[in-house]
């Protein structure tokens, strides 16, 4: 069985939203007992992380340590024509994930208990994200 | 078809624990003779990577580069609730992988000559960490 | 419906080498109407990226960020074997990626409007380097 869903995410700019639920949801709607779940961020400048779920310092953190790591405005870059977060953008999205597979077990998401699953914008700005769920499986 | 199995890794504390064997042997203990296996690490402290399996002096250098990049005791790091290595350690997991897909080709794991499954444990403790194999193929 | 084609990319040393094209093929030439699409590369020296296609600095300037972020020659190595960009090649693998699933969402290939699959050599000389696309679908 196939099934697939295309949602959007808005963002407000850098930093991350969780989408755990949704992903969660789309598993536990359908009949699949075993199989796996595929994300997909369909953008060059938004990624996707599987991240400690509990506390919020974590994701600051690790905000924190990619800005000093991909400098926004960095002398190296000559790719500027959208901003001095552009070429940052798409090298943190590198550096992170555009897709995702999850195992489905027994019909119910199979995260551990303090994964979860979030969107990561890279750019100032807010901006709609496109992301596609892909579920196979039996 | 799809199979699926859970296992554990105990792992000493920081460093790579090889499990391309498990990996092979799923694959060839099942029918499937063409798919895709996927690899997946249910914790945000450790991690999957493929990477040279023959001079185990490449997976010493990995880690000092990552020990260096990602200092433990950093002061950018509020989140130290667990020690200097807490929060490194979900940025290491980011860095590389949670999940992995390795392709079945003619019934066989298609990996190439030099790559190897290896679990990464990014905590400086010991752990014991839950990986899950699922594999879809005809 | 499970299809697998195995592929060459002759490189001609460090740099991309975009192979959306190919897999696009593989994907409209299949009657795969929802599904995923894998791609592997075969090696520990060369990797994946979903990259911005259109303005090629965005390519350049990852390039350079990376020889920044792992410089070659660095005298924290010990694995020199092949050269001083020996060990630098196998962390830019771990650090970019070794297999992307794209969606196929109604018989062609999901990617967003920038995104291209790109293979990326991390030798200083040219390689031969092996890709693996297995789809699955309905």
């Amino acid at each position: 069985m196939i099934k697939q869903k295309i949602f959007s995410v808005e963002t407000k700019g850098r930093g991350t939203t969780n989408i755990t639920a949704q992903v969660e949801k789309f598993i536990t709607d359908s009949d699949v007992h075993t199989g796996l779940c595929h994300v997909f961020v369909r953008h060059t400048s938004a990624s996707l992380i599987l991240c400690e779920n509990a506390d919020p310092t974590v994701r600051s953190d690790l905000e924190a340590f990619m800005a000093r790591l991909v400098p926004d405005g960095d002398a190296l870059f000559e790719h500027i024509l959208e901003g001095e977060d552009d070429m940052p953008a798409h090298i943190r999205t590198i550096l992170s994930h555009s897709d995702i597979h999850i195992p489905v077990i027994q019909g119910r998401c199979g995260l551990g208990t303090w994964q979860g699953v979030f969107l990561w914008e890279h750019r100032s700005a807010g901006h709609t994200r496109q992301v596609v769920l892909t579920l196979i499986g039996d």
